[in-house]
């Protein structure tokens, strides 16, 4: 119900505006006994840390996290863990333009029409940063994951950066961490920085679309009808700043499937079931198969950008309005570490959640 | 929290099998003073139900809705709704067949997996049956829209039906109500018609996709961070049986976009704010702008088919299914009025919420 | 937070008014694989169901529960259950008098404050009937509990009507289901019954206080800092009709204690832990020790008396309401059985949610 | 469902640990447009501050609260409010003792039986000391209420310590504040004051009743059936540490009741609803009737006293322990504060969730 959290057991809200003394989350159901450390959450912090490459902002904030609670002696004791981030590098900037005027493509117009006050430095509540805090609370859940399921692991990455998409034959997982993008094809990436130079320069922003694959997770999550997994993996994904579409398997494209290319079949070698293909994305009826869950986003292009736009200000004025300051031209590179962070999230509570209403898996083939 | 409900304040459970005694949805926080009536329920439930044209299932369900609480003198009291369909269409076949196989493509697997134990009668609570007791709950939420935003409308309808897309220069809204695909483009249907009755006739079946239009719908709604109006929209409509992709606004092919041509600029005519486009789909920050609400979802196809697929049994063995019986060739007709019913919940709940937290908007331009 | 809604995982909501077409209960998230038939769940409502003896009110309710969802050849499949219960009872008398009327100690007034419209029918969604839909939920969780935790045992018993209490020296379980009033005390049943039958005559009606002792409890159960086990039953004995007064352990009167006399005492004998004494009732932070857990609540006097009581009407008027039909003289008789389901479904409840977070007790003394 | 998180739609998050570096309280939903600065509410937290008169601890805890989200030039922004208390006394002292032994009394065994590990310095998570993080969230509600419902009032005073109750008859409101128990019987002070002097030379404590009158409440607050006003107000108070006992209006006492003294008789003035009496603690069927609600709860003695007691260590040896250090012989005067936070915050919360469902009260009298 809370409207700044999420999850059903592992329960995650955050808090924290853009140049506000400080972000976090709170975290409530964690297990106990999972090691946790600051200096453990700070490498899933940094991935995400902006003026990590060129093509990130350049504002640079430290993005330090602390442990408030929750945590005794490096390990968790099963009570809510709250992260703090200080907001360090809240220039004390001259916001009047952003104060009365609505960016286009922003918040700024409906925190204001729905609150009648909104916090305008850098964006406040709706801005990008928040996302720091999911990355935290994020690594949580991968801490959790780790010693529940060893087997499981995250990989997010980006497929496509404007209209340009990777060749699947390329495809490679262990290419994502060598390139600025977590691009898993590594023949796209220099054409990618060309692209993004350009545009930055040109003061404009574009798209992209992200795809995460869950590997190892198991059988059995998710819970019919309002708690599908898939359901729970879209609110979660859709969730994300500037993000306006999710798909699981096949996804849009699944409407020019036919039924009988559609339907991944099964097979069972006496010990584990297997599957023909993946079209489903690792999901049936809310609730995974066992095979690798896949799931894709959109982010839409940085409203933020040195092109001029017509606006309106709280007086009605129309004006112009033109962003300055350090903005990313594709912030769907730093939403690859917020993605896996979400669906870090969902696992573990569906993990948790299962374990409660079934103990473990019912059903054994053979 | 709960499983098998959805919504903050305007709750939704819904409960029943499809081969089982009933189906029905308990509704909770629905605002008193409401005008409903059996009659008016079953209006919307007679959109979805089966047997309506040729290219739905020829299945005989009357979906005749009673209620059974909550309505007193046709007026709602603010207590729990009871909404109760009888399942009259339960043939006291055989089901030995399915009772052992796993259907590829649907959820037998996953509830055997995750529960050891399914009514596989007619895919049991993970048949799209399910969807009715949506649509009566979608109607009660159609009744409180009416009286609490009188100039609300939602449109449902196929913009496209395996790879035919309808063309945008014939789209009419009034084109919807005339033909057997609630399509709004009168000039694609003869071609729909044919591509679908030859997929029938060889015993296949192909995936759509539906976008649904609120006009009228208030600003305002929704609320950071993690129940932002698209993300409830999102889970909402990936709730629904088969659907593998939810889009907002310019969806997925935002990442296409440049962020110059991406945001919506504004307007003020001295009393009304306007926009110049709607890439968003009318919602920024999570936050309704006022414009329309424009979303997609792409439906899979039917994976009850005629040809046969190979999957296993829950000895193991590997074997061959082909489902008879009576089956939609696109499910995603009958998908439409569910999206419907669901993104009226959505609305109404968040209109609620919204209500419950700021009583009214807070902000005004001039 | 749904409002006609209890429980973390295992949820209950129940629906329908006392003289509308039906009653039932909602249950989302029961475990899968529990024997529930129609009959046993009977068992439960035929303890609580009025005209069982000469001291609880005429009315004729079969209170005959169907199984509508969620259960397939007799065991539970993990998916929503629907438990309804048809009123058969609801003659079509006149009800002008309290239509218009506020009967005193009734929520005639508030519900008609709040919503504008009530449905008056012998009280509506008010009407201490609805305890039969939780009965019946709680019949589900005891059958689930009696699968999870075999040994576990619930006792609800009458330990004081008007001023007169029990002798704790009588007190004997075996003594429960021996007399009308639940009562563990055999000696004090005669006079109880002089008592309540003078009482009855005179038109009038008593309170009484009702104490739930559960045995074989594991401890572990409940959860810090508001999800503690003597929170969530302490709101579920409150929610009761015409409870006031909710206690555990010493209750109220650990108020006179010295701390000294008031910690128990804890003892180690190679196996298990043990306590000196139970002033705790069995929960020390809101977790269960492992000891018995003993709750108590206060039943107030059924305001439906036939003794004339002034009040007023819709328009204004003071007029005099003098409450005819068939009534309990003490309510707490009937409210034995349902204060059992409430404890049973919180208990249920927190095993699974304990469950979910932990997996099992972390902790092992020795 | 949140473990460690209340409320509705005012959601409160408490989180931290006696000795860890900080607590704090994340709140959800407070409607924007409040006045709230640290100042307000460290004016609400400096009444629950240890070491205030000779009867609290003497720990030394500014209780210093940073607002570190939520308010945006001292008004509250409608998103969360995250609010920090820094613990300043953590002294570094040897818990050697506590760390193995469990207190009697204590949550200190039930911590470590469910998660196997334990913060437990100052009793981590289940020290009194959370209740800070209570009252600071309660200042929030004070605040917001302030605005919404300005007549209204909410007064928390003890009228029982021990066995020592208040005289009635020297009931007056205008006393709490002047002395050390805020007890409204000025009469009884010398005698308490002695007799908690007694007691704390003994190394005893003791427990108490405290009350509370809301005054100015509207009618309408509450929701059947599982949201009833109070319920919501008895689990808000159970889950205060030491409470063991919650009543409304007549309470535990009801019991002893006839039901023509019980029922409240009704009146209207042509303006107003008035009511001959209030045996109902002015909620009925869980709803506000606009009277006084009157609740109250005990406080079980001090557990941590310096009387030696029998308990075991983790190994099961059994030991002696004695709890130095710096303890309140009546944790009652303290709860007085976090008494009124609870209630405050449940009343903001039906109220925001009574606006949401229902706009405003629907029914009218003449």
């Amino acid at each position: 119900m809370s409207i700044n959290s999420f999850g059903h057991i592992f329960r995650v809200t955050t808090w924290g505006e853009s140049h506000g003394t400080a972000i976090g989350a709170t975290i409530d159901g964690c297990p106990p006994g999972i090691s946790i450390t600051e200096e453990l959450i700070q490498n899933f912090l940094d991935k995400r840390k902006p003026g990590q490459n060129k093509f990130t902002t350049q504002r640079k904030e430290a993005d330090k996290v602390s442990i408030l609670s929750g945590v005794f002696e490096k390990i968790s004791t099963g009570t809510p863990i709250q992260l703090l981030i200080n907001n360090t590098d809240q220039k004390s900037k001259d916001y009047g333009d952003i104060s009365e005027k609505f960016r286009p493509g922003h918040a700024d117009y409906t925190y204001f029409l729905k609150y009648g006050i909104r916090d305008y430095r850098g964006g406040g509540r709706s801005s990008a940063r928040e996302t720091a805090a999911r990355v935290a609370a994020g690594a949580i859940a991968q801490l959790a994951l780790k010693e529940l399921q060893p087997n499981l692991e995250i990989y997010g990455y980006m497929i496509q950066l404007g209209n340009k998409k990777i060749n699947a034959n390329n495809f490679n997982l262990s290419n994502i961490p060598k390139n600025s993008f977590w691009c898993p094809d590594s023949e796209v990436v220099s054409e990618w920085e060309d692209y993004l130079l350009t545009l930055r320069k040109s003061g404009d922003s574009v798209g992209a679309i992200i795809e995460i694959t869950i590997k190892g997770a198991p059988g059995g999550l998710g819970a019919p009808i309002y708690a599908k997994l898939d359901a729970d993996l879209a609110s979660s994904l859709m969730s994300i700043n500037a993000v306006k579409g999710v798909e699981l398997g096949n996804g849009m494209d699944v409407a020019k499937l036919a039924g009988s290319d559609n339907a991944d079949e099964m097979f069972f070698d006496g010990g584990n079931v297997s599957f023909g293909s993946n079209h489903a994305g690792g999901i049936l009826g809310g609730i995974s198969t066992g095979q690798d869950i896949v799931t894709r986003f959109s982010v839409k292009p940085t409203s933020s950008i040195l092109k001029p736009k017509q606006t309106i200000n709280k007086k009605g004025d129309i004006v112009e309005i033109r962003t300055k300051g350090r903005h990313d031209p594709c912030v769907g590179i730093r939403a690859v570490p917020v993605g896996e962070a979400m669906v870090a999230c969902v696992i573990l509570d569906h993990f948790l959640l299962h374990r409660g209403q079934n103990g473990k898996n019912q059903g054994q083939i053979g």
